[in-house]
């Protein structure tokens, strides 16, 4: 397989599974990796969706986790060819098809409400000022809401899962409140809620939020998650997290 | 003083501050000692309100980090009492006022917009069944949704809380949907939120949550706070905030 630019093959932490990366490009994030490790998946069958996929981190850690279908949405063509890329790279292409285009067209392209599971990690960024957006564009799109608003993808989510299906997204504490009034608009019920603590005694830094499609209210907060220990090095659960160890 | 029934004298953990309580009418909980101690005081001077005030623990205990005024209200007239001996006990009637009424009548008898922080501690279950609420009145009154709900207390709190002011809550997990809704509702926006959990590795089972009076988007999730040890023994952070030690 050939290597663009400056692209790299690397491992997905605790897999046997390759991904091609790019700093300039696209590099996963461990809030990807987290939120492949959250979402509940049907282990046997069914169909998984992962809107705002870039490179398929999350469709490839997922494929570890179920025998079900997996389809990627990305909207950027050259991070779509990573992730192609690395889907081959991996011979996973009868598991995992990426589709290069927006999310907001995919109810119309997939139909509505065919997945059991959508997941998506979508742009943190608000309506920055020009000043603020990364001058690289890939980055810019991949972080800012520049081609969907997050009411763009909890609308999208809700129209393409099916009823009772599962919707999983990883985001900012500071946007908590917007996320579950946003899935409760959409008719998402919030049901399992985790927060990711950078380190002991710090401020959460990332929340994990799963609801369901209809469902009753009954929110859970699960443990929280400190990723770091004070000497930098990861902590022991999180070292179970992405290695199983 | 005279003690009534099986009503006795405890001391709150940590102060020199004693308090009436009674297994029968009223006990305070974890949860007010935690609101008292999270909820943001001005130091030197301010109005201070309590809704569902109980024996005025959150009154009691506020009364060691602020000079201000603190009035507290109670709709139970037997727990008001207690509360109101309790106060006379430590001799901090000219700190803290005890209203005996329906905190739905407060905006009216304590005038709309006059406090620079709102506290509550509210009943937490929402309209039981008949079966399930407590066949002791002084209780189900305090545990359940029957002279007030989540909906009142948050309404008028903001009604009594000035522009710019403060309102904390401590709640269940399972509203905090419920809670930050209808705290946007009013106008309150939130803006620190922790997360309380019994131990290491379980879900959370109480949240304290402070908003401000018309305040920007931006909420903040503290570091998590973990009751107890495995061998049931208060956490260090634990003994920090009840005893300073």
């Amino acid at each position: 397989m050939h290597l663009y630019d400056d692209e790299r093959l690397d491992y997905l932490p605790g897999e046997d599974i390759k991904i091609i990366q790019s700093p300039s490009v696209f590099n996963f994030s461990l809030d990807a990796v987290l939120l492949g490790r959250f979402a509940w998946l049907p282990i046997q069958k069914g169909e998984i969706l992962d809107l705002c996929t870039g490179n398929a981190v999350i469709p490839l850690l997922m494929s570890r986790r179920t025998k079900g279908n997996i389809t990627g949405v990305e909207i950027q063509e050259r991070i779509y060819h990573m992730g192609v890329r690395s889907i081959e790279e991996n011979r996973l292409e009868e598991r995992i098809r990426l589709i290069h285009g927006d999310l907001k067209d995919m109810p119309n392209v997939l139909g509505y409400h065919k997945f059991d599971v959508v997941t998506c990690n979508p742009p943190y960024f608000q309506t920055p000022n020009t000043s603020e957006i990364n001058p690289n564009k890939h980055l810019a799109i991949a972080r800012h809401e520049i081609m969907c608003t997050l009411e763009d993808v909890v609308r999208v989510s809700s129209q393409l899962v099916k009823q009772g299906g599962k919707i999983a997204f990883v985001h900012r504490p500071g946007r908590l409140l917007d996320i579950v009034t946003l899935m409760r608009t959409y008719k998402v019920e919030p049901k399992r809620l985790q927060l990711v603590y950078p380190k002991a005694g710090k401020e959460a830094n990332m929340l994990l939020i799963e609801g369901i499609k209809d469902g009753n209210p009954d929110l859970k907060v699960l443990p929280p998650l400190t990723v770091y220990q004070d000497n930098n090095e990861y902590t022991e659960e999180m070292r179970a997290i992405l290695y199983g160890t």
